[in-house]
C-alpha cells in the first residue's frame, strides 16, 4: 500500500481505498473547489509521484463535496496574483503571460504524463478547469446532475490551459465540441454521453464514485506492464498517423513482452484464478 | 451594423439579423441551390468580407426555399465549362484540374478561414457540396426533413472539394464516416446526430433558423477575441499533436489575454449585466 | 468473376456472391476462428490479392460458424510456436520480438491497404484480433450477440498488431476508447453503436451477412475509380491536417476525373439505369 | 512569347530574354530596391501570371542598378502606413498585425508557389527582405560584392515574412543559420556558398545573371511537365517524413508519367536533338 | 560467415570480404549496369535477407567495371515493358502506374530499412537509379571520376523512384539541390562533397571500395545492438520534431541498453582489446 | 547584471563577463569535465534560471582546463549508479531505464528550452555528450585541436540523450552525420566545418573564447524581444512544415512586433547609437 504521508497537501485528500488504487480529491468544498496556483502546482506533484509509485496501478480524481467537481479557476486570486506585472510593454508582457501559461498547461498536463490510467468523477458544477483536467484523464464519468460548461469564452478567454487542444482529439462530434467552446453554454450529462464526453453516467456522485473504484480495481488488477503501456500506446497513436503508431508500438513492446506478466497471466487464466503482478 | 451593400451578390442574400449577427442564405432556389462557378467564387467573398468586418461576430449559413439547402453542384453548368479543355495529353489535363480543383478548395475552404464562427443550417436536399461546405463550417444542424448525401460516387468521382478530408476530423464513427462516403446512400438527420454530424436536430427549417441565429447571437455576445481565439486554437489542435496545440495556444493567449475584454467580461459576470466590448 | 481457384487457402473460404464482390470467411470455427501465424499471413496473401483484382470493387469479412467471429489469437499455438527463441540477451530478444510484430502488424495492415473497400461483420466472440482486423477494415457492423473485447491486457501485453494505434482514429469518445483497452471487460453492440465502434447492429448474424452483402453490392455498383479513390483520401486525410488532405485530394483527382466513368455515371444517372464501368 | 504587355507594374521589369525563359526585375534602384507594400502585393500578381502562363518555364528574379538585389522593407514607408491604427487594446492591435503580417508573407509565398522555377540572384546589398524572397525561390546565386544580412533583429524585429521558417529548411549548417538571424551581422558569398545558402557565386552582376539565364534556359528546354513536377515534389518532400513524399510521389507522377513528353524527350535522346514539348 | 549460396542473383555478386562484411556488387558492366525490373526485384531480395542475417554487420554497394556505378535505368527495357498496357482510360492508367510506382519504390526503400548500415561507392556514371539507390543507403563515398546526374527530366519524368523526396533530407544545400534536379545537369564529386551530398572522394575506384571496406569494418567491429539501433534511431528522427525523436529513442533504448554488449564494450575498452559480441 | 551568488554550483562555473552576458564553465578538469548525474541535473538548473532572468541575453558554454570541452558520462560513476537496480524483468527493467533516459535528455534539453541563446565552445576532447550539449545549444564553434566523436557505439549504445535526434536536423550532409555516428570514429574541427557542424573553428581555446564572447555580446546588444524570437520561431520551423512555420511566425509577432524596442532600434539606427532595451 502506498504511503499517505507521501501525499499531504492542504486542498487535497489523498487515500488508497483498494489495492493499487490511488483516490484523489480535489479538497476546497467550501469553494466550489475553485483553484489558486498552489492547487495545480500541487496537483502536478501528487500525479508525478502516483506515476512513478509503484504501489499505484490506476487512479481516480474527484471533487470534495456535493456542488462541484470544481467550478474551475478561482477568479478572485487569479486577479490578486497579477497585479505585480512590471512589464514595460506589450511585447513583454506577452513574455511573461507564456511563460505563465506555460507552466499552468504542464501542471495539468501531468495527469495525462501519469504512467498509469486516471479516471476522473465529475459532478455537480464542472466548469473551466473541470474540462481542462478531466481531459487529460484517461476516462471521464459523470452523475445526472454534472452541469458541464467550457466557461473561458464568459471571462473573455480562449480556454488556454488544455481544454481546447484536447476536446477536438477526445469528442468525435465536433460540431458539439465547437458549439461548446464558442457559447460556454452549460450542458448535462446527456449531451456529453451523446456526443461522446463522458463514457458512463451514473444517478448521483456515491454511485459514480463507486463505479469509478471498481473500474480502477479491475484495471489495477491487471498486469502493469500491460496497462501502463496500453495507456502509453494509445496515447502516442492519439496524435500520429497509423503507420507512426504502429512502428512506435513494435518499438516499445519489443521490451515489454519479456515480461513475466505474460506467463503469469496465462496460466492464471488457465487456472481461472486472480494473477499476482510484480510491482513495476 | 454591417452595411448590406458591401455584400451584393446574386445568388446570396445577406443580412443582419441581430446585433453582430451576419446571416447568408445561397440563394438559387428554383435550382435546388445547385452550385455554378459563380457561386462558390461569390461565397468565397462574402466570407473574405466577414472574417475582417469588425461588425460581425457570428455568421449563419442556410439555403433558400423549402426544399434544399443545396443540391450541390449544378452538374448542367459544370459539363457545360469543361467544354474548353484545350490540354493536349493526360498529364497536361491533370495539370489543369488540379489548379481547377486547388482553387474551388480555397473557395470553400474561406468558411473555415473566417475569423468568425459559421454555423450551417441543413434542410432538405443537401447532398455534395452540401457536406462540402458545412464541414468547412463549425457548427452544423439539421431539420427532421434533412436528406443527406455524400454523392460525388454516384458521379463517378471521388469528392475533391473537402468532404473526405474534413469528414474524418469532424465526426468520430469513422465506419459511418466511410459507409456514407463510400455508398453515396441518402441518410437522414437521426444518423446524422446519432453518429456526430451534426449537433442538434429541429423539427423544421424554420425553428432551425431560428435556434442558429438564437445561438448566433449568443456567441456574438461574448468578447469577440475570445471568441476568434476559441476557432482558431480549435482549429489549429484538432490537426496536430496535444503538445503542439498546447505549444500555440501559449502564443497566441500571450497577446489575447491582454485584452480589456477580460476585465470588462468579469466585472460584467459580477453586476450580472451584458459586458460591451469593442470592435475586432 | 474472379477465380475462386486463385483464392484456396485452409482456414479461409473465399467466394464471390454478388458481382464484383468477395466474401472472405474465417474458417477454423472449431477453434472460435482463433488465429494461427499461418492465418495471417494466408490472410495477408488473400487481401493482396484482392487489391489487384480487377473482378472485385468490394469485400465483406466474417467467421464462420455460430459462435465467434474470433476469439483472437490461438494463444496455446502462440506460445508453442516461441519456444524457439536462442536471443542471448534482452536486447536482442527485443530485436526478434521486433522484427516478429512488425511482420504480424503488416499482414493485419493489408486489410486497410486493399485498395477496394472492406466490410467487417463481426457476431459472437470477438476478441483481440477481431478488433485488430475489424479496425483495419473500413466499414464494421455487427450482431445483437457480438461479445466485443480488446482482451491483450488479459494476458499481460499492451496490443500491438493495431488496436491501439486504430481505434483511437476510428471511434471519436477517447473515454471509451481508453476504458475498453485498458479494463478488457466484454462489451455488447449497443456500447459499440453508441460510441462509435460499429455503423449497424442487426439482430443476427444472417441478417447481418445479408445486410453487409447488399451494402458491399451497392458500394460495388459505383465506378471503381470513384470507391478506391474515396477510401484513399480518406483513410490519407484521416492521418493528416486538413490542409495536406486537401492538397493530396487535388493531386490523386488530377488524374482519376479524367476517367470514363465520369461521363458514364451522370449518362446513367439521366437516364434513370444502371452504369457499367469498366475494369480497373 | 508571353505578352509583356500583361506584366506592366511600376516596380518591376518583367522580360522574357529567351524562349520561355522570363526575367523578373525589382525595379526602384534609385531606394536600393527597397520595397514598399505596393510592392510585394505586385511581387504576387506577377508570380501568379506567371505561375498559369503557359508561355513561361522558368524564371529569373533581379534586382535593377548596381548596388543592392533589395535592402529591405523601406522602412520609412512602412512606419508612415502604420500610423492609422485605432485598435483600442494590444490583442485588438495583435489581431490586425496578424492579418498584416499574413497577407504579406502570402506575398513572399508567391514565389514558391508558382509553378515554374524561379532562380534568384542577388547581387550587393542583399537585406533583410532579399532573404525573405530568396529563400522563396527555388535556385540561389550571388556574386563577389553580395551583402546578406537577415537584418530585422536590427529593427527589433524576429524576421516574420519567411526567412526563419525557410533557412533551416534551405541551409544544413544549423549553427550558421542560428548565427545569422541572431546576429543580423553582415556576410558575404564565401560564407554563403560554404554553409549552403547559394549554390554558385560569380565574379559579378552581369556574368550571375548571364549565368541564371543560361541555367533558366537550360531548365526551359526540358518538358514542363517533368520540371514543374519536381519542384512540387521536392517542395512537399522537404516539409514531410520520406514515406509521405514517396506516397506523394506515387499519386502525382500516376498521371504525369503519361505525358507524351516521355516519349518526345527519349526520341530526342536517342537523335540527338532537341525535343520541342507541347505548352503546359 | 554468411553463406554465398543463399545470395546467388544474375545481376548481382555478393561477397564477405571481411568478418561480418557483406559486398553487394551490381553485375552488368557490359550495359554501365542499367536496371531492368528483375534487378530492382532482386536488389529487394537480398538487402530483405541481408536486414536479418546475423552474419551481416555492415555492407557496402558497389558496380561492376571501370565506366560506371550505373547508368540508371535501362530504358529499352523499360519501354518494351510497359506495352502492355491494356487500361480503358487516363485514370485506370494512372491506377496502374501508381501500382508499378509504389512497388518500384518499395524495393529500393529495402535499402533503408535494412537494419545493417550500407555504404553505396558511386564511381564513373552514376545517373537516375544511381541517385535513387545511393540516397537510401545511410553513406555515401565516390570517386574522382563520379559523374552524377538526377538524369529523370531529361526523359520527361519527375524521378519517382525516391530521389526527390530523399535530396532534400540528405543534403544541405537545398539550392543545389534543386538545381540538380531541375536541370539535369552532369557534376562532378567537388560539388557532390562541397554540397553535402558525399562525405568522402577518393582518387579511384579501388581506392573508395578499400575505404569503404575499411569503414564497414569499423561498423562491423562494434556492437550490432548500438549499430542497428543508430541507423534506427536517425532515420526516424531525420523526419520528425526533435521531441518526437527523443520521445522514441526512450522507448527504443530501454530495451537496447539491457545488452550484453555495455559491459563487454566498456570491459574491452579498458583492457584495450577489441570486443566479440553475440550475434544479432 | 545579474547576481553571481545564485549560480553556484560544485561543477560549474557561472560568470557574467560582459552586460547581459553569461559564461557558463563546466568545471571538472582533473577528470576532462566528464558528467557524473549530479552535473546535468545542475546544468539544468542553471539554465532553467538563466532562461528568465532578465540580466541575461546571451549565454556561452564552455569547458575547464586545456584537454577538454567534455570527455561524456564519467562512465565509471554511471556504472556505479546502476548497482541499484531491483527490477524483476527486462519489461520492469525497461521501465526504469526509460524514464532514467527521459529525465537525463530532459536536462539537456534545457539548453534549447533555454530562451537566450547558447553558443557552445568546443575545444580539446568532446566525445559523447560533447554532441549531445552542443547540439541542443544554438551555435557552434570549435579550435583547431577540438577532437569529436560520437562515442556511444563504442560503449555498445545507441546515443540516447539527443545526438542522434540532433544531428540530422542540425548538419546538412546527412553521408556524414550517420558516418560519424555509426563508426565512433575522431574526427577534426576541418570536418566538422566542411560538413556544416559547427560554424566557426578558431586557432585555440583562448581566441574561441574570446570570440564567442564578441559574439554574444553582439547578440545580446539586440533588442532581447528579436533575439528571443529569433531562437523560438527558427527551432519551432526547424522540425515543421514551411506553412506551419508562417502561420505560427504570424501569432507569435502579433505580440512581439509591438514592442517599444522597434521605435527605440529604429531611432538608434538613425541616430547610428547604441540603442537601450528594457528588460525582459
Amino acid at each position: 500500500m502506498a504511503n499517505t504521508t507521501d501525499y499531504k497537501y492542504e486542498f487535497f485528500n489523498v487515500s488508497f481505498p483498494a489495492e493499487y488504487v490511488a483516490h484523489v480529491e480535489i479538497n476546497r468544498p467550501e469553494k466550489l473547489n475553485a483553484f489558486m496556483e498552489i492547487m495545480w502546482l500541487n496537483l502536478s506533484a501528487i500525479f508525478k509521484k502516483l506515476s512513478h509509485d509503484s504501489s499505484v496501478r490506476a487512479v481516480i480524481l474527484t471533487g470534495a463535496g456535493d456542488r462541484a467537481f470544481t467550478a474551475g479557476l478561482d477568479v478572485q486570486a487569479a486577479s490578486e496574483g497579477q497585479l505585480t506585472s512590471t512589464a514595460s510593454d506589450a511585447a513583454r508582457k506577452a513574455n511573461n503571460l507564456r511563460r505563465h501559461i506555460l507552466e499552468f498547461q504542464d501542471c495539468i498536463t501531468a495527469l495525462e504524463k501519469c504512467e498509469k490510467p486516471v479516471i476522473a468523477v465529475l459532478h455537480g458544477i464542472s466548469y473551466g478547469l473541470a474540462l481542462d483536467m478531466s481531459l487529460a484523464c484517461d476516462i471521464r464519468i459523470s452523475t445526472h446532475d454534472t452541469k458541464f460548461s467550457v466557461k473561458e469564452v464568459d471571462i473573455g478567454l480562449a480556454a488556454d490551459i488544455g481544454t481546447l487542444s484536447r476536446l477536438p482529439h477526445s469528442v468525435g462530434n465536433h460540431s458539439f465540441v465547437k458549439e461548446i467552446a464558442l457559447s460556454a453554454r452549460v450542458f448535462g450529462s446527456d449531451e456529453a454521453l451523446t456526443h461522446g464526453l463522458v463514457s458512463h453516467v451514473y444517478a448521483d456522485k456515491k454511485t459514480a464514485v463507486d463505479e469509478a473504484l471498481k473500474l480502477a480495481s479491475l484495471i489495477a488488477s491487471k498486469s502493469p506492464v500491460a496497462v501502463v503501456g496500453t495507456k502509453e500506446i494509445i496515447n502516442y497513436s492519439r496524435d500520429r498517423t497509423i503507420v507512426d503508431g504502429l512502428h512506435y508500438t513494435a518499438a516499445w513492446n519489443a521490451a515489454m513482452v519479456q515480461t513475466q506478466d505474460v506467463q503469469d497471466a496465462m496460466l492464471s487464466g488457465l487456472q481461472r484464478k486472480q494473477a499476482k503482478f510484480s510491482k513495476l
